[in-house]
């Protein structure tokens, strides 16, 4: 690339980090990439890192040495995240978001890029350290979710199938109570889609007593793949018997009613750690 | 916001645009946001500009006059497209991702963050000007296209399921003839996911014959709302007979043979407008 002005300089980095979280960039890499010397480099970093932690997006972490770089870790700000899940959570307590059976439409939230984008950097936010190798979902309503999560983190999703397609090639199912029905349901996952001793990060749409995702760290073991972090978008707060204990929700949805119309919807246990 | 430097303004403007794809700011958003005088913003943009441009990232658009504003339109370059869609094909004519029936696995490529971006940013270019009020996909393997897509046209996405859910509210329904197996299925759309008279722009993983797309059209009838384009990944060029004529594809497979383990695939439609 030609050599270019300092401004312009930032602009092109400013994309070119943004673009690749989670991923160490050799500052030879921007050397060569700008022709320009290490030093001016570090200095457009230092200039950078300032503003991106200013504005509560991340942060900008540079590893010395030889192995060395800089690497962009997606953020959102505790006041930010509050600011956020509480304006869901007023979008979620509209009436005619009920359905029968005391269900909650939501499917058009989950359909809004900027409101996926916000979720994403919450659970990267949250999980940024969980070390985990890829994020697994189920079909499918959690895909948008996962997949919002896995481009702030660099991480390939897998989506657990509700039925064995022909176009996954052989998979390993397994049999599991879903919560909200109590009816025995089968999940799958293709053969191919996960290594063996995977760490894995699962990311859902909602999770009442937790038999879905019970299910899904049961098809891990099959895989020997461990679970290294859960998140879900909205957890229900109606369950005795939690079948899951340790994962971030970052809404909790304790009562709908359907003739007053009422629905009790406050943050999750993201904002109690 | 307290004011800037420059080099802090560009690097906070240039996350703020990137971040805000096909949406029209005025001019004095930056204005007040920096404290600084629009002239100074003008300059700004020039630069910002300038290297989405030359990077083949996209492009910046003015919009003179008092309603007018600056508009980032993500754009992938011809050159950078055809390389990219090259790496794509060389990686599905591995002879291990054949299935058995002539299938080929490619749900590991849709779960890439970094292919989904460019996947996404390709579609982005091709209908960015469509007018489309949506982006519709059928579950599950066109989601995460879907909101890729989505992502750099700044357009929500609804999603059609093989399934009358709980959590979607009244629906309508509709039997098509899937291509890849000859089959009839039902496809269904919940009544709240789409407004009458929208514009729609579909988004799918893989076409065969062109069944599953007919079938979302005919869904469309149903809401009044209307086709403003089509993209498909991967398409089949072994079909004679197509129910779809204006499409666009970013990869062609036209064979694959299972004894000699031969993937023929190139680039699609995209490329032939």
């Amino acid at each position: 690339m030609k050599k270019l002005k300092r401004s312009s300089r930032l602009v092109e980095m400013t994309h070119y980090l943004l673009s690749r979280p989670h991923q160490l960039i050799p500052l030879t890499t921007f050397a060569e990439r700008y022709n320009s010397a290490k030093s001016s480099i570090s200095e457009d970093l230092v200039i950078i890192k300032e503003v991106v932690e200013q504005e509560g997006i991340g942060e900008l972490n540079t590893v010395a040495g030889a192995a060395g770089g800089v690497k962009y870790m997606p953020k959102m700000s505790e006041q930010a995240a509050i600011a956020f899940v509480e304006s869901i959570c007023e979008e979620l307590r509209q009436p005619d978001r009920i359905l029968p059976g005391g269900y909650l439409y939501m499917s058009d939230i989950l359909g809004q890029p900027s409101i996926l984008n916000e979720i994403g950097r919450m659970f990267a936010t949250v999980f940024a350290n969980c070390e985990a190798d890829c994020i697994m979902t189920v079909e499918t309503k959690g895909i948008p979710l996962a997949h919002a999560t896995a481009s702030f983190l660099n991480l390939p999703v897998i989506i657990v199938r509700s039925d064995n397609k022909v176009t996954e090639g052989s998979a390993v199912s397994i049999n599991y109570v879903s919560g909200s029905n109590k009816r025995i349901q089968t999940m799958s996952l293709s053969r191919r889609a996960l290594k063996e001793e995977s760490k894995v990060l699962i990311i859902d749409d909602f999770m009442r007593a937790g038999g879905t995702i019970q299910g899904m760290k049961d098809l891990l073991k099959e895989f020997n793949a461990s679970v290294s972090g859960v998140g879900v978008f909205v957890e229900s707060g109606e369950v005795d018997d939690l079948l899951i204990e340790d994962y971030v929700s970052l809404a909790k949805l304790s009562g709908v009613d359907s003739k007053t119309k009422q629905v009790i919807v406050g943050p999750g246990s993201y904002f109690q750690q």
